[in-house]
Formats: C-alpha cells, sequence, structure tokens
C-alpha cells in the first residue's frame, strides 16, 4: 500500500470552499481601522456605548484592578465581587430575581437549553431562532419540536400533545427580520400547560421596555417564575460577554449544572466592568432606547418613501430583501463604497433562501447620518428590488 | 381541571438541588475581593501575566482605541486591525501558517469538531477529554468513539476500523490530572491512517515547548498539513479568548463555517489587545515557561516530601486524590484558612469518581510562597491521606 499523504488530511475542505465560491456565498474578513470613517448601520453597538467615555473607562479600571483576565472558571477564581455586583444590577434592570454571567452570549443560550431541560423534555422552538438556540437545542438531551415562525397556535399544539416538562423558545426581537414575537400570547399559552418560556433577549434589552429594561418589562412580565431570559453585553451593553436572567432558583440551578458555565473562563473583568458601567448609563438616560427605536423608524420612512421594500421595525433591526446572494453582496459592496457600511446576511445566515441587507440603528446617529444612510442605500439599490 | 401553577414549570430543579447537597457536591460562588491576600494556585494564569502593567495597559489602550466591544460578529463589523494582528502573532509564535481567534477557548472547541467534521467522520476523543471536547463531539454530526484514557494503541484500532475521515482528539496537558499526551505517537498513527490530530492545548501553550511555543513545537511537529490546536487566551495569556491554529485552509474553512464564529460576536478589544501584549512579553521573555514548569517541580517535591500523593507534574498543573466529595470540600476550605487557595475538584468534574485538589503552580511563585503553599497544603490534609 502506498503511503498516505498527510496533506490529504484536510483536502475535503477545498471542496466546500470551491462550492461556496461558485454558490456566492464565501465570506471575507475585513479588518476595520481604527479611524474607520464608515457611518456603520452593521453593527449591534445599538444604544452607541461602545465608545461611550464612562464605558471605555470603565473597561480600562477593571482590568487595572482586577487584572485582564478572570483566571480561571467563575466556580473556581473567576468570580470576582465586580461580576456579582454587575448580576446584581442585572437582575434589578431586568427586573428578575437574580442573574448569571457567561463568557458570551452563545454560551448562556446553550446553558438554558443544556441545563433547563432533562431527557424527557420537550422544547419547543420558533423556526427563526439564532443559530445559537438551534445549537443549544441540538446539545440538550431532550426532543426539540420546531413551530413555524410566530405561530403559538402550533406552539400550544405541540405542547398539549406532550406529557413532560417542556420549554419554549423564542427570540424577543429576531436577529436578522427584526421583527418581534409575541411573548404575552407566548406566556399565556406556557402558562396553560405548566411549561416554561425562555426568551433571548438579545436584540430587545436596552432598546425595548421602559427605560429599555428588555422584553419582559415590555410584555409585562412581572417576576415570572416560570420564565427565564437572556441578554448580551456585547449588543446593548456595547462590550461581550452574555447572561441569563431569571427566578433564584434557576440561576443556582445554572452555576451547578451548566457545562458552558462550569467549564469555561469567566468574563474578563474589563468587559464586565463595561457592562456594569453601560448599564448605570443606560439607567442615568432611560431615554436611550427609545431613541434607537425612532432612529429605526426614521430609517424606514426614508427607505420606504425611497421605493424600497423594509420591513418595519420591531425595535433597531431593518431588514430589506436582497435576492440572490451576490446581489446582496453587490449592493452591500456599493453601500460601503458610499461611505455607509451595512450587514450583507445570506445563506446560512438567513431563515429563508433570500439574502438580505440587514441595518441597525443607534441611538447616536443623527438626523444628517440618517439622510446620508438612506441616500446611500437606496442610490446603490438594485433597480428590480425598487418599486 | 384546576389551574396549573406557574411556580411549578421549574419545580423539578429543586429535587436536583437537594440530591446535590446531600452528595456533598453544591458548588459555591465566592467572589473574590480585589485585596485578595491569599496565594493562588486554583487559577490558570500560569505566567502571571493577568496583571502584568504591559498587559493591563494594553487592555486599556485597546478599549479607548477601539470600544468596549467588536460591535458584533467577526465576519460583519467584529474583525479590527488589532484582531488580525494578534491572530497573526498567534501563528507565527505556535509555527502555524494561521490563526482564528474566538471569544473564549470553549467556542474554539466547539468550532473545530463541528466544522472539521462531516456525518461520515468519525471523532476518535481521549476518555479524559474537557467537557468543551465532550460537548463538540456530541455537537457535531460525526459518530464518535470514545478510547481509554492516554491509549495510543486503542486509538489506532479504531481508525483502523473506520473508513472515512477520521479526527483524533486529545488535550495536549491534561486539565484535572495535569499529565501530558503522546502527541508525537499520535501524530504517527493519525499519519498512518491520513487522519487529522486534534490537540486542546489550553494547558499547554506559553508553558511546554521551547519559548513556550507549544504542544506542536513540544513534540516536533512543525507546520503540520494534518493537525490543528486549540489555544486559549485565558490561561498563560492572562485574558478571555480562545484560537485556532492550523493550516490556512483549515482557517479558511472555519471561518466560512464554524457556527460558534460566524454567529457569535467578536472578541473584546480589551481582551484582544491583552492576549497581543502577553504573548509580546513571553517572546521577550521565552523562560517564563520554563520557569512555570520548575515551580511545579518544586511544590511536587515538597508535597511528595511531606507525605501526600501527587500526580508528576506535566506542565504546571498538581492534582492530588482526596477521596470523598466532603473530604476534598474540607481539606480545600483548610487550606483557604491557612491562606492557601486550591481548585476543588468533585464529580462531575473529574474524569473518575475520585475528588481532587488541583494545584496550578505560576511563574511568579518565590521560593517562600512554594514553602508556604506546601507547608499549609500538608498540614491541612486529612490524616488518613498521608502516606
Amino acid at each position: 500500500m502506498p503511503p498516505i499523504s498527510r496533506e490529504s488530511a484536510f483536502a475535503w475542505i477545498d471542496r466546500g470552499l470551491d462550492e461556496r465560491d461558485r454558490a456566492g456565498l464565501t465570506r471575507t474578513l475585513l479588518p476595520r481601522d481604527s479611524a474607520d470613517s464608515l457611518l456603520d448601520l452593521a453593527g449591534n453597538d445599538y444604544l452607541g456605548l461602545s465608545r461611550h467615555p464612562a464605558v471605555i473607562g470603565a473597561a480600562a479600571e477593571a482590568a487595572a484592578r482586577w487584572g485582564a483576565g478572570s483566571t480561571g472558571s467563575r466556580l473556581v477564581t473567576g468570580t470576582t465581587e465586580l461580576h456579582h455586583e454587575l448580576e446584581e444590577e442585572l437582575a434589578a434592570t431586568y427586573g428578575t430575581e437574580a442573574a448569571l454571567v457567561f463568557s458570551s452570549g452563545y454560551a448562556a443560550n446553550l446553558a438554558v437549553l443544556t441545563a433547563l431541560t432533562e431527557p424527557d423534555s420537550l422544547i419547543v422552538s420558533d423556526q427563526h431562532n439564532h443559530a445559537s438556540l438551534v445549537d443549544g437545542c441540538r446539545l440538550s438531551r431532550a426532543r426539540t419540536e420546531v413551530f413555524p415562525h410566530a405561530d403559538v397556535w402550533r406552539a400550544d399544539g405541540l405542547l398539549r400533545a406532550h406529557d413532560g416538562p417542556a420549554l419554549v423558545v423564542t427570540e424577543s426581537v429576531f436577529s436578522v427580520d427584526g421583527d418581534v414575537a409575541a411573548l404575552r400570547e407566548l406566556h399565556d399559552v406556557v402558562g396553560a400547560h405548566g411549561a416554561a418560556l425562555f426568551v433571548d433577549d438579545a436584540h430587545g434589552f436596552g432598546i425595548i421596555g421602559p427605560g429599555g429594561a428588555g422584553a419582559f418589562s415590555e410584555a409585562g412580565l412581572v417576576t415570572p417564575p416560570d420564565a427565564v431570559a437572556t441578554a448580551t453585553l456585547s449588543e446593548a451593553l456595547g462590550t461581550q460577554g452574555g447572561a441569563v436572567l431569571g427566578p433564584r432558583r434557576v440561576i443556582r440551578h445554572l452555576t451547578q449544572t451548566a457545562r458552558t458555565f462550569v467549564f469555561d473562563a469567566g468574563l474578563a473583568p474589563a468587559c464586565a466592568g463595561a457592562a456594569l458601567a453601560a448599564l448605570r448609563v443606560l439607567s442615568r438616560e432611560p431615554g436611550r432606547g427609545k431613541r434607537v427605536r425612532l432612529v429605526a423608524e426614521q430609517l424606514h420612512e426614508g427607505l420606504i418613501n425611497a421605493g424600497l421594500v423594509v420591513n418595519p421595525p420591531g425595535a433597531a433591526v431593518l431588514s430589506l430583501p436582497a435576492g440572490s446572494p451576490s446581489n446582496a453582496v453587490e449592493w452591500a459592496a456599493a453601500c460601503r463604497a458610499g461611505g455607509v457600511a451595512v450587514g450583507c446576511f445570506r445563506p446560512p445566515a438567513v431563515p429563508d433562501s433570500t439574502s438580505r441587507l440587514r441595518l441597525t440603528a443607534r441611538a447616536d446617529l443623527t438626523e444628517q447620518q440618517i439622510a446620508q444612510a438612506v441616500r446611500v442605500i437606496a442610490d446603490a439599490a438594485p433597480h428590480h428590488l425598487r418599486l
């Protein structure tokens, strides 16, 4: 037998790269310059807090006081008084008994889905849920049933047909299309079946609800004993990390059993400090959430008036159907050439086969910047996409 | 039918909390004070870089220059020139063509196991592998076969019986017991079968190999085309994050397909900046890795001389069998009362049913601190554990 070439071990990879190239689905990492002058409508820094002096200052102060890392799992050396303080204030803001901070929103979502289900549980999951939720369902030992997007009636039917613990999972504001879930109805449904509700509030926290307090407040759920939410520290709070918000018994259970908590290094102090500072800015300036929703409405109105198809934004995310992947790539590139960064979403990052531009509103955009964005995006649009 | 109480949705949780309490397996979050005077032999800040002025300064500078967060997925707005620079220097230090940075080591491990396997792949995984590797195996679509710890012959047999792509997975330095994998032998075995090797180098990078360059250098693997490694930025580099190191085609493939890369927010600039600064300290002071191994040997010798059972450390981790969970908890508490923080590992965080104390050496420990640690740990040991 001839010797096997070591080069062949990963040779199968090249086929996939070639296929992706031909389908127009290749992604490119474009490193930003710190002096980048693009108008950013692609990032998730909704409240404009990532560059807020109080937030940046708190990151530096936390690194100086606590070190550049947490040095270990939260259960060993990785919990500091700073983490504890952040968790107390997150829970108070959100309106839950307790909170638990993770190194990412992804890790928080995996934690909820794996640790709050048992092998005899049923997970009832919205079809448009984020990849981290889908992965959490796959990693859990429970059975998962997917319901058609936003179809509360179908979620009810799935719960009715199941005997045992169940968890209904939805985003509050769907990350790609920006539409909002009917949380009050879903909460009624889980209540009728003794099931639990899990809301991924990554794109709602800081933006919806009074003072940006998030999806539970927006839906009028007051310290619900049968619901948990996750939020990110990387979106409205402008840094990195994730959090689970819920009843004390749930949080206590996660500290004991959630593998992405127990076996992961704790969040870096710089990120915990930045998130805490951002939370306090939001508390002092509770109008930031309202402002970002207004900016989103203005962008929507401008783009509609320019003859484009845009979803009505439920929070701060706008979605523009762009047709084929190559249409989307060309449109996004033309926007960039015009000075505006927009998100370009292609399969598998879209819930159907339609590629999209994804725009995000920011609380700190000026009227002039909004007008500029509308003009550039409309001018760059492929002709067949205009009404 | 009587109405179902909403309180009942998570009632099942309490049973598990009670059972865990009775088995002595309850974990407690102990927030550290920043003025904590405990001698830390529990954290993973092996090189003592978490509080190095250059590392802390770089974290602050990066936050000021790039913001407190990366603002989005690495594929949208979350890649900066700082991330790019870090990846270039990580690859150069490690001796691979390329590197890719993630928000955590957990995310990096999930990425490799899900994106570098196909449904017809076989994963051959060491029995003592870390939880993040186990979760990666479960999340992949591939079949996983576990081989008895360190049994290269058995790994070879599993590869021999499989027809199709295969990935052998091991830690370089096992995180709980601190023993070292036979990488050269494993690399010979994968080579004979056209398979690939994946080494989780979380507890080796910065410590083993010339200048702390890690497991590939230690094993004499030079830019291997059939092997990838993961490293953490949260251990030797003293901050937060993870990295995959490997051939360029593999890294390119991960940027396209790894869900924990594509769908996660990018690493916070403060962490990227801190990691880059730590890497440069290591390059200027290449003896830090050797120093931490010497400290580990001194701790080992002292504890053996005091009549305790301790594994011979392969790198910077020492493991002391402690018997029952309650023995381990009491021993760790007595160490803490004596001023020394040690890791207390109980099921399910141990690879068998034996609870352990886990000690970590640090490059910046003095002779006096080593002697103090030995004295306190030996004095606190349960009598039946002394020889």
